[in-house]
């Protein structure tokens, strides 16, 4: 499957009755705070609280009836893994999820009550993969990456398709959104290609887990080693396919520190009554440092998800 | 000026332009739990994040062009405070705040940003009255109490009357608000009587400041004594306006326990993404306490105010 603009088209169709189309909010006072127009599209409010859900259910959907019945794999300790649960079970199907030992119980708990089945492993990339692997040979299951994966990425695309389609069009001299694997970075490149041409991708990532940065501006991937950020959900690596992508169609990518993750989350919070987790303050963190960029500018930001634990909060 | 539907219809003319029509969000996994259909009106997405703006704005807007120029007098620690603040910001005059010593800073200092002078006193009834007439004397400016004036009751029916405006009709089986000193409580049962007059008001307070409850039981207004309850924008007792109103056109008041907030607060929280303040989960705890009753129906909450310190949650 090759990404072309109907398969975004098709994608949208496939999934839009089982997702949200999320709303876009603003807000004055942090209008004011950037000196930009900010648009934020919020995919926190999103079918198990994050953008996720757009991806999974487009992959698991775009399988024959026949395959959908072997059921659904990934490793994942995120989003992704109540993504692929949630979407397994709409479709009345198994979903296996592989996750590390050391995952937080509460995310734990998010995918049981999706029904599906864990299986731990190590904390490391040949133990997850490992452990997928049997899962495949014994269920005959799919496998499902959580970004280089084409449908997934069709599916994230859908997200900011959502924000050119409205009317009166917003005009967006920029769209922003996070970038960990590359999925919806990639997804809203494409996506924006294809229906918003005069919009500028920017993406933003945390200094402190920053291959994208650098294999962008180096021109070659370079995946990063022992990434230590909040921004939990931005710790993993580019692909080949979601870097070819990112350097074909990024304009940018911005990279900020931790204090200025929490001051832009804290920020979110406090001025827009909102829930977002420390990944989805990032683009919004990206603004505040270079606000000359965006002054007076039209500016999507992708809020890309909610799922925090509140009992653990950085401020 | 008595309350009448063309009072509540001229309140909203006043002041559309310059509030929010704020969402009406519904939550699956909510409804799930409540076995009814919510209907969440937010007014945690209202300006200064409470409902508060609706009756403190068309309260100031109702003067004339001469009686405003003299500027506004309240006493409030809350969200009336920085309602009657920004409302005299808006209206390019001055607003003079009495609050308790023992405010908190956070709350003095959104007041501050609103430009407003804020006037201390010890934390007593008669300090309040003493220090705002004091300010009333030396400035002439027009005091605004924060429920027990029909122009504020008048601006926060005005929400309600959102909820019945949007079509197709949401046909409300029920509304529930929380009650405090019953200016929203008032706007809301007379709203509900001009425009939906089928829905059935329901009020929601905390059993450990229940002076409603029990007036409205013992049909005399019996003020409440030294509060204790989380749910600080519902420690004041009713007025004899407000408690006449609730007497004649509340179904009926259900109070619940500390625990009982705070589970809704974070139900709200983790579900629906949002912040809310703990008064604001009052309605949705007396809901989840009487299921039974709500079993099935199309039942309006109208969520109150965000506006909650973040270093400090109960939970």
């Amino acid at each position: 499957m090759e990404l072309k603009k109907q398969t975004i088209i098709r994608a949208q169709k496939r999934i839009k009755n089982l997702i949200h189309n999320t709303p876009i909010l603003t807000s004055e006072s942090i209008n004011n705070i950037s000196g930009a127009k900010l648009y934020f599209k919020c995919e926190n409010f999103q079918k198990i609280g994050a953008f996720k859900m757009r991806g999974a259910l487009n992959a698991v959907m775009s399988h024959s009836s026949k395959d959908i019945k072997k059921g659904f794999v990934t490793h994942s300790s995120g989003n992704h893994a109540q993504a692929v649960a949630l979407s397994s079970k709409i479709m009345k199907t198994n979903a296996y999820i592989v996750m590390p030992k050391s995952a937080p119980k509460i995310k734990i708990n998010a995918v049981k009550g999706y029904g599906a089945d864990i299986t731990f492993c190590e904390n490391n990339e040949n133990a997850r993969k490992e452990s997928c692997q049997k899962l495949i040979q014994k269920t005959g299951a799919n496998f499902i990456h959580p970004y280089d994966n084409n449908r997934v990425i069709a599916g994230q695309a859908t997200c900011s398709k959502e924000i050119y389609d409205i009317s009166p069009k917003l005009n967006l001299d920029y769209i922003l959104c996070p970038v960990g694997g590359g999925g919806l970075a990639s997804g809203t490149i494409l996506s924006t290609n294809f229906f918003s041409p005069k919009t500028k991708v920017v993406l933003a990532e945390p200094k402190n887990a920053s291959d994208a940065y650098i294999s962008f501006n180096e021109k070659k991937l370079i995946p990063v080693k022992n990434p230590k950020t909040i921004a939990d959900g931005l710790m993993t690596s580019l692909s080949n396919k979601t870097f070819d992508i990112i350097l074909g169609g990024a304009e940018k990518i911005i990279t900020v520190s931790e204090e200025e993750i929490v001051f832009s989350m804290k920020l979110i919070w406090e001025r827009m009554k909102i829930i977002c987790e420390p990944s989805c303050a990032v683009p919004l963190a990206a603004v505040l440092k270079t606000k000359k960029t965006f002054k007076n500018k039209n500016v999507g930001i992708i809020l890309t998800g909610g799922n925090v634990d509140l009992k653990n909060l950085p401020f």
